[in-house]
């Protein structure tokens, strides 16, 4: 099984999160570019902590929004976004090479993440920034998003991400953020539920029934203290199940 | 002899230059990366056209200044400039590949490449970043300066360049453009220095006497319409003097 | 009859449009704040020579987004809109004041004009943001906009525009820009149009009928060459017709 | 006597520093502006907030650099600094107002502060362009900088400050940051020293001599949890030795 998180996310003399916590809990992680958050040197202290951990890059692009970071959408023309995206992935391989390996799988953060879920002109411009650039990086995604429907259709390989956090449907999407219990936040039950997803065993869902996700790689949160606790306890919980982690790139 | 000229140096809806035009005449693109001027869809335009043209891709890296164009000195710390080098060259050598050829060259633009003329750190940054991102990309500058020497002493390939519409003084320096006579305006003037630098001829030094500047490409100017025709005029004078036009990456 | 146009719509080292042509030609100048073009140079230049030709200023603000000159729709927070809108409106203030002048009105600018024809909450942002700064403030926009009507409720003055160079409908609203026919372009034509509007004749709508549009202020346009050729005609056709050009605002 | 301090210097998802805690322990706050670091939201809140708490809010102008905090020198023409900080004071007194006080001095930051210590041309941009926005504005600044030298030259009413954290020379300048012991951490020791200040007596200097500093206002910093308690202790200090404090600028 692979854990990823979010990395790189500080600007500046901003700093968020603590990487280098993270770097020793995850397998991948998904590195800022600087369009929504992260910063060339940032860029390059990251990419180079997690070669030395052997820990997978992965390009997580957003849109060109620090104030908002990356977190609204941005009606951009998909010829604009299908570059900026080009742009964000090079600079990034940039660093990942400096530091002796290369972008191995590429994420979208943010709000063009949720967009790309339905939005198929934004999801056909990140697809094709992907073709663009290198058709052999996997992408990663949610299952029945338009972004992995799109990217399959490309010939890109794509792999599907649960997240340890969230509530589940009975059919197998997440619960929206609006609804009461959305959101996990009791460490045990949350390792819980990544171990059973790790391990071929159903989860609960919203309505009491049995789901099995069968997820490729676990997204888990690291922008606070308490993140970073949850995600050691999932990757101890992981380790304890026998379960053994990996860069689902490798 | 390879004639090099800035293009790329529009943002969004702004424009700049004439950047098809001046891809008819020079056999060098010194293309903007987007931190001083440039973005990713104009990126993409122009390293398309240049391959498609024969014109090689270099790196324009410049100040992250668009408000002042990368015209003002920053005293950025040499690591973070560095890393930010490192950032354009991977951002820009994405369109190139995605292109079908990659980044031939770097030079530095605007303030940078006069900071590094005198600034030891400065200049040593800008060439760890070259190190750094690939070691075989030769750099082009002025003999002389700090950069081209330090970039010598990296083991990288140092390439000289002289300037189309520049005076010279008799030791081979640029007069200042604060003095009058700094900068050619005769097309006609122009073209003949060119010729003669590109066959082994002296010039014409500020002090009238005769001064071999000996450049492996001249670099010409494009961001005004007059400046277009004379570097067609420099072109043409080229070829009539049975000089060869090709870029001094290949 | 009011005139209004865009201006001081470039950036740093990019011009766009003639702002000294347009002020010759307008009694009204709505003038970037910076978010989505102009800078604080070009304001106090703009500005300056607004209020020494007798124009009247308004702050013409914008998303933040240069690299979209402003022309896409951005999801962000109303509160966080509405801070925005102060803060653009309070800069341009500062040089207007500068300039012996105050702002005289407010007109939001591409992409946020459009959106807030219909987006409620975003409309409600931004005459929240008027009611901050100055409930005195007239507010430029199209009849029948969510804009106007959440600005009347709100007590502040509204005031109708017009654009010389588009096709009503018989119900009075624009033709969408992706209908044949939508935009005009025969100068003789428009400034035909604009002599009809201002002095309560009715124009053509796009089924043939007669139209009568009233409004207190006409848009014209400058970012051409040829638009400010058309905004002169317009102008010397209103006044050939005896109607007398002042700003709406005094 | 006054005590000043930095606040509001977050961005977007970033914060920075305890707004809350030092405008409980402050008399005047320098307000980021947007340029170097702060944003339209943050802006709002602190000044909203420094006015319920009587804390005379200040212009905290800088170099437009967020990726560098503001913290690099920026070689910037003279007329286009003057510019940047008209807008930026005339964007923070459009927060000030809709809060119901307005900005009551400016006070550069960072790059800015250091460079028109000595840089003749920038500091009086600086001075100008408070001429320019508002000649009744006082300026705070360090005593023997030319930009207090240039601001009372033009009439403006000049504030000096001391630094509660600072060892000083003889001559009464402060010990630069290279050397050893130029920074105080002994949160008895700088209360004392502030104590000694706002009281007529002299603090130690650098040479173990009596030296006499009379501000009318100390900068305490506040972007640490350790700097909350020491600017607590310093407020402490002076109310136990009896000095009143308040802002300087009422």
């Amino acid at each position: 099984m692979d854990l990823n998180a979010d990395l790189g996310e500080g600007y500046g003399s901003w700093p968020m999160g603590d990487d280098s916590a993270l770097l020793s809990v995850v397998t991948s992680a998904n590195v800022a570019c600087g369009f929504h958050a992260g910063d060339p040197s940032i860029m390059r202290r990251v990419t180079g902590e997690a070669v030395e951990r052997g820990v997978a890059i992965g390009a997580h692009v957003g849109y060109a929004d620090k104030a908002g970071f990356g977190r609204r959408f941005v009606d951009i023309e998909p010829a604009a976004l299908r570059d900026e995206v080009v742009y964000q992935i090079g600079a990034l391989d940039a660093f990942a090479r400096v530091a002796g390996d290369r972008v191995r799988y590429v994420k979208p953060h943010g709000a063009l993440y949720n967009t790309i879920g339905h939005h198929e002109e934004q999801a056909a411009a990140v697809v094709g920034a992907v073709v663009d650039y290198d058709r052999t990086l996997p992408v990663l995604g949610l299952p029945g998003s338009a972004w992995l429907r799109l990217a399959a259709d490309a010939g890109l390989t794509v792999v599907h991400e649960a997240f340890a956090d969230r509530a589940y449907t009975p059919s197998g999407t997440l619960v929206s953020r609006r609804e009461a219990g959305s959101v996990l936040h009791d460490a045990d039950e949350i390792a819980g539920r990544c171990t059973a997803m790790a391990t071929g065993q159903p989860i609960q869902d919203s309505a009491g029934g049995a789901l099995k996700v069968e997820p490729a790689s676990i997204c888990v949160h690291g922008d606070t203290p308490g993140a970073v606790d949850i995600a050691r306890r999932v990757r101890s919980a992981l380790e304890g199940a026998g379960v053994t982690l990996s860069p689902f790139s490798r």
